[in-house]
C-alpha cells in the first residue's frame, strides 16, 4: 500500500483516495432517531402544548445568534451534542400549538396530521409518479375527489396539492390564461393583450405576487383592458370577510370569466353545515384554493388546489413531459403519474397529512372543531363588546376578531387625529411586552388609514374561554399604563 | 335547558349550538404519537433501510385502491386502526432509503436531518418573519452564508430555500428578468421586446416551465431576440453532465447577460477538494440553485436558491409588502422577516434539515460522503465496462450511469434498426419485473432517438460494492431471457 494507489488498486483493497467503498458509513439509525424522538415528545409535543409554559422564549436576533453557536464548521459534532441541539431549537422557537398562540392563520398540534408529517418524512417520496409514491398518489386523489364533493362539483374534477395556498392562487391564474388562450404557452405574452385580473382590495397579496411572476404586472390586478380572471376571496386574511361568490359567478357566467376563488381561509366553513352558507356559489366556480392546514389543522403545509375542469386543463397547461420520469410504456396507467400536472418537479405528498387525520376523525369531528372555532369566536366577539376599553373594527363574519384596545388614558379624547396617532402606537408596545413575557401571541396591523388595531384568530379546539378570557385581560395588564 | 338555545345562554352553559366551549377536545397527544413513533421507527427506519427487506411490494392502482381502504367517511376510527393504517401506508410505499433504491436523484436516510424534519413538523412555524420563527429564521440566514461561502462569493450574496429546484430555477429567471427591466414586474410584459433564456438541451424541464409560467413562453427558450439570462446545468438530470461554466461566464460578462447554474444535482461536488473543478468559475455567475437534499441527502425538501446581488435584489423583485405580516413599526430589526423575499407566503424552515446534519457531521464528512458516491459510481462504470452485455452510453463525469443491458439474444445482431427496436423494449419489461420482485429500484428513458436505457444514480453512503455487483446480476438474471 502505498501513497499512490492507481485506480483499479484502490477497488480492489476497498478503497479509492482514501474512500472505502464496502458498507455503510452511516451508523444504525434507529437509536439516535429515538433519543431524538423522546427531546421532540417532551419539548416539541408536551411542554409546548401546556398551557403553563410560554408562548415564546424572546431573544432578539443578536441574543439569539450568541446562544446558538450557528456557524458550521468542517468538524462534526457527537450525538448528545445534537441532542442537546435539538433541545435549544426546539425552546426558542415560538410554540405556535400553544393555546395561546393567535398570532397566524394556523395554530394547535393535530396528532394524527403530524403523525403523518413524520411517517411523510421517515418515507421521503416525491408525487412525480406513481411508481415512486403509489400510497400516497391514491390518497392524494382520494382527498382532492372528497374535497371537490365538499364543495359541491358533481361531475367532479381535478386537483392538485400545493407547497402554500399563493401557489393555489398562482394556479389557477396560470389556468385561466391558459384557457383564455393556450398559445401563451408557447410564444409568451409578446402578442398578448393587456390582461387583467379582477379581485378584491382585501384578497390576499399572492394574486400581486403572482402577476408579478406571471409577466401580468401587479398594475393589471384590479382594472384594465381585457378581464381573463376574477378573483373572490372567501375569509379575508384579515377581516376574515366573504366575497359573495352567487353574485359574483352569475356575472362571471354571462362574461365567460375564469371564477377562482380563494379559499383557504374559508375553506373550513364548507365542512359545517352550520356555516357553509357563507361560501354559498361556489359549486359554480371554475377553480377553489383550500388550505386544510389552516382551520382544520393538517400539519405544514397541506394546501391544495381544485379545478372544476375535467379536459385536463391541469396538465396540459404545466406539462412539460420529462422522458427521464413520465416514460410512456410504463407497465401500468400513467394517468396515474401526477407529476406533469405542476410547475414544480419534487412535490410532497401533504395530502396524507389531512388523509390520516380524516380517516381518525370522520367529517363530524371536522365539522365540530369548525363549528366550536367559530362559536369561541362569537364568544369573543361578545366579551370584546362587554369590556371597557375594547372595541371591534366591524362584526367578524368568520374566525377572525379585530379590535383595538384603549387604554385608560385615551378613553376620554375625543375622535380625532390625537387619538388616532396615540391609539396607533400601542399595539405595537403591547406585542413587544407579550411577547418579552411570552405568555400569549396575537397579531396587529394597520389597514388603509386605520391606526394599528389586534387581529386575533381562534382556531384550535386545544383553546378553552379561559384561554379567551385570559388573553383580553393580560391585553388590559400590559396596556392600562399607555 | 331547552332545545332552542340563545347565544347568550349557550355560552353560560358552556355550550353553543351544541359545540362544547370549555377545555380541549384534542386528547393528550403524546401517547399516541409515541405508539405512532414506534411503528415508524420500526417499519419505516429499521425494515425500510434493511437490504434483506424489498425495495417496494408492487401492486398496481386498483389492487392498491382495494387494499387501502382510501374513502373518507362521516366517522372516525380507533387510535390502533389508525396505527394499522400507518402501517399500511409505509409498507406500500417504495423505500426510498433502501441500499437499492436508485430510481431518483435523492436516496438514504440521513438521521439527523431526518430528526430536523420531525422537529420542523411538531414545531409547525413558516418563515414569514422572524417573530414567528427566531430559530430557524437564523440557521437558514447561516446555512446560506455557508453556502454562499462554499460557492466562493467572497463578497457574499443573498438566498432563500425552496420547495424544490424547478422553483429556484424560477426565481433566478425572475431576477434576471427584474433586473433587467424592473417596471414590467408592475405593466407586465406588454410592452417588452421578446426576452429569450439560453439554456442547453439537457438542462431541466424547470426552465421551459418558468418560461411558460413567466409569460415568456416555452418557444423563447434556446433561442429570439432579447437574451436576458443564460441558464448553465452542473450536473444534467440524465447523463449528470457538467457545462464549462468558466466559459460561459465570460461570455455573459461580456453581453451582461444574467448567468444562472442549475446546481441543483451536481452543486455537492463543491464539498469536495477533488470534484469542485466540475464547477470552475462559480463564483463569477449571478445565481444558483442547489439541492442539499440530492447527494447531500438531507430530507425532502432542501432547496436553496442563492444570489450575488447584495443590493436586495431578491426582495425588490418579489415583495409585496403585506401589513399584516411586515408591519415596520416592530420592536426587532425587521430585515429578519425574511418572507417578502418569497413569492410563497407559507414557507418550510428546510434549511435547518442541513444545519442540524451539518453541524452534527461536519463539512470534512460531507465532503467524504460526496467523494465515496463519485467513487462508487466510478467503481459501477468499470464494472459496466467488464461485463458482457452491458454498454456505458458514455463515460460519466458525476453519479450518473447511463447504460444499456443487452440480453444474449440481441447480441448477435448489427448494430441497426432492428437492434434498437428490439433494446428499446428491454428496459422496460426488466423494470416491471423488478419492480414485481422489488428487488431494487431503477429508472429507465429515452433520449433522442436512442432506445430505451437505464439510468442509475448512486448517491448514498449506505450503499456497499456489493449492492451495486448485485444491481448488474439482477438485470441480467431479470432480462437475459428477453
Amino acid at each position: 500500500f502505498s501513497g499512490e494507489t492507481s485506480y483499479e488498486g484502490s477497488v480492489k483493497s476497498g478503497k479509492d483516495g482514501g474512500v472505502f467503498l464496502n458498507g455503510a458509513t452511516v451508523d444504525p439509525v434507529e437509536g439516535f432517531i429515538r433519543q431524538a424522538m423522546e427531546v421532540i415528545l417532551d419539548e416539541a409535543v408536551r411542554k409546548a402544548t401546556d398551557v403553563n409554559e410560554k408562548v415564546c422564549e424572546w431573544r432578539s436576533p443578536e441574543q439569539l445568534k450568541e446562544l446558538l453557536d450557528l456557524e458550521l464548521k468542517d468538524e462534526g459534532e457527537s450525538e448528545s451534542k445534537i441532542l442537546q441541539r435539538c433541545r435549544e431549537a426546539i425552546r426558542y422557537s415560538v410554540k405556535t400549538s400553544h393555546p395561546r398562540f393567535f398570532n397566524q392563520l394556523f395554530a394547535g398540534l393535530e396528532p394524527y396530521s403530524t403523525v403523518a408529517s413524520f411517517i411523510i418524512e421517515s418515507i421521503k417520496t416525491s408525487l412525480y409518479t406513481y411508481e415512486v409514491a403509489p400510497v400516497f398518489t391514491l390518497m392524494e386523489n382520494a382527498v382532492l375527489r372528497k374535497m371537490i364533493e365538499t364543495i359541491g362539483w358533481e361531475e367532479g374534477g381535478d386537483g392538485i396539492f400545493n407547497p402554500g395556498g399563493s401557489m393555489s392562487n398562482m394556479y389557477a391564474m396560470n389556468l385561466a390564461r391558459y384557457r383564455y388562450c393556450p398559445d401563451w404557452k408557447e410564444v409568451g405574452l409578446y402578442s398578448a393583450p393587456r390582461l387583467v385580473v379582477f379581485t378584491s382590495q382585501e384578497s390576499h397579496y399572492s394574486i400581486s405576487k403572482a402577476a408579478a411572476l406571471m409577466g401580468l404586472g401587479t398594475k393589471n390586478v384590479y382594472m384594465g383592458a381585457v378581464p381573463f380572471m376574477v378573483n373572490a376571496t372567501a375569509g379575508t386574511t384579515v377581516f376574515g370577510a366573504f366575497d359573495p361568490i352567487e353574485e359574483i359567478a352569475s356575472v362571471c357566467e354571462k362574461h365567460n370569466l375564469w371564477l377562482h376563488v380563494d379559499a383557504c381561509w374559508g375553506g373550513a366553513a364548507l365542512m359545517s353545515k352550520k356555516h357553509k352558507h357563507l361560501l354559498k356559489g361556489i359549486h359554480r366556480v371554475h377553480s377553489v384554493s383550500w388550505n386544510p392546514h389552516k382551520m382544520l389543522m393538517a400539519s405544514l403545509q397541506c394546501s391544495a388546489f381544485l379545478v372544476r375542469d375535467k379536459t385536463s386543463l391541469l396538465q396540459r397547461c404545466h406539462s412539460a413531459r420529462a422522458s427521464y420520469l413520465f416514460q410512456q410504456d410504463k407497465f401500468y396507467d400513467v394517468s396515474y403519474d401526477t407529476g406533469d400536472k405542476s410547475v414544480q418537479c419534487s412535490r410532497k405528498p401533504d395530502a396524507f397529512k389531512l388523509w390520516l387525520m380524516w380517516k381518525a376523525l370522520g367529517s363530524r369531528e371536522l365539522e365540530q372543531r369548525v363549528d366550536r372555532a367559530l362559536a369561541m369566536a362569537r364568544y369573543l366577539t361578545q366579551e370584546i363588546k362587554k369590556r371597557d376599553g375594547f372595541q371591534l373594527l366591524m362584526e367578524p363574519e368568520f374566525a377572525n376578531m379585530c379590535f383595538w384596545y384603549i387604554p385608560p388614558s385615551l378613553r376620554k379624547l375625543p375622535e380625532g387625529p390625537e387619538l388616532w396617532t396615540k391609539l396607533h402606537a400601542v399595539a405595537p408596545v403591547i406585542k413587544e411586552r407579550m411577547m418579552k413575557t411570552g405568555s400569549m401571541m396575537i397579531g396587529y396591523q394597520t389597514h388603509g388609514d386605520k391606526p394599528n388595531f389586534f387581529r386575533m384568530v381562534v382556531i384550535s379546539p386545544q383553546v378553552s374561554r379561559q384561554d379567551l378570557d385570559f388573553v383580553l385581560e393580560e391585553i388590559h395588564h400590559l396596556g392600562q399604563d399607555l
